[in-house]
């Protein structure tokens, strides 16, 4: 059977604390995929354990990458949550959108992966890029003090609720909708990081980026596009065809 | 205008910590009504301060009563929310439902309070029995440990998703709408096929379309994948860029 839990996936958190009370909260809803990229203070993390409250197989299947690229490498859909507007290019969903859209992603054999940053900072620009969608969790525009653990909670309960809502659908195995794209087709975050690596190279090469300083925003700009279009493996083989025959180095003869 | 936020009410909390961070929690979706019944620790209780993150209006104005009776005098729906079944004859409501029917009650200018029971305990029978509805939140049934200010968090985010949807979503000025971008900033078709032109015939010149009788395919599923991004004018310039760049066409010096 096709396993339709998300990823949880927390990038640089700081507090042994938050990882702890995370794991808890996403294993009232029953989900218990937890990645961390590069936690700060190390893993495991005895204040972790502390406060879980006994989802300690949740802390103890933990998976710990050193970079995003690493730990997003398998995931074909990331949703990335930010408190502010951004100004990448990443196409932002309202919350309930996203969560429907990535259910229905599961069930047709894709993998999802939630992507929460570090507790102080939030994600960088970088990490934002990464993404397919972005979305944010609506607050009191007065208050907006959401500690790590409950944005992850609310995502877990939306997620429930959804899963619990199309329970019967996804068991007679009912695809309901418009599905245009079956979601192994989907390329994977690191296929697509290579994509854009090889092309930075190129471009690199070429001259292209004229300007050091706006570089960095180019390529994430590039990299924002390219995403907003939801890449197929197919897609990927085409853009991978055209980078080389624009750039002469075609194998073809 | 009625006031058509709830009443949070705790029943005996036992540390102020809680408090606190249900204090907090509450802030984050504008609901700032709060009371509380016989406090285990009595009230003020500094470390319901350390903890609320800037939340202490709430906590200013807290209520306090040493009965629930008098703590629920003026309220005319009083919802109370148990973590298991009871035997009491308390009607219960599924969460949604319940939210839903005490949102147009307090239209109608009633008075709601949510009811939530000690930590350890939950609500006792008496207590239950107050209450017009009983809810429960539904979680992994092998794991439920949601904390107080957890489950305060759960009730007003659904409390603030049926204040969003029903209160005129312009009002409060929450975009629930998945166009970030304004329409003048996406590029019209007519620019976005001069470049797909430009790249056909950069593409061909290069050898890209090996088979003939798939050129007109690949030509289409080129102008498909770039279409779902949604291409702004300031991305068809950075794609121009890109190929004229790897094509070693660039003017740039």
């Amino acid at each position: 059977m096709t396993d339709i839990t998300p990823y949880i996936i927390l990038s640089k958190p700081q507090l042994g604390e938050n990882i702890g009370s995370t794991a808890r909260a996403m294993k009232n809803f029953d989900i218990e995929k937890l990645r961390l990229i590069s936690p700060r203070d190390g893993w495991p993390n005895d204040s972790a354990y502390a406060i879980s409250a006994g989802a300690d197989n949740v802390l103890n299947n933990i998976e710990v990458f050193s970079t995003l690229e690493q730990g997003t490498q398998d995931i074909s859909l990331l949703i990335a949550t930010t408190a502010r507007k951004r100004v990448v290019g990443t196409k932002p969903l309202n919350i309930f959108e996203a969560v429907e859209k990535a259910f229905e992603h599961t069930i047709n054999g894709g993998k999802i992966g939630f992507l929460f940053g570090p507790e102080q900072s939030g994600l960088s620009n970088d990490d934002v890029v990464q993404a397919d969608f972005t979305i944010s969790i609506p607050l009191n525009k007065n208050f907006s003090s959401l500690n790590l653990s409950q944005a992850v909670l609310l995502i877990c309960w939306e997620w429930n609720k959804i899963r619990i809502s199309k329970a019967g659908v996804e068991k007679n195995n009912i695809i309901l909708n418009k599905k245009l794209k079956k979601s192994t087709e989907l390329s994977n975050v690191g296929d697509r990081e290579y994509f854009y690596k090889q092309l930075d190279q190129m471009l690199k090469q070429s001259g292209f980026f004229y300007s050091p300083e706006m570089e960095p925003v180019v390529k994430r700009n590039i990299r924002s596009l390219f995403n907003r279009a939801s890449l197929t493996h197919q897609d990927l083989r085409t853009l991978h065809g055209i980078v080389r025959s624009l750039s002469g180095k075609s194998n073809r003869t």
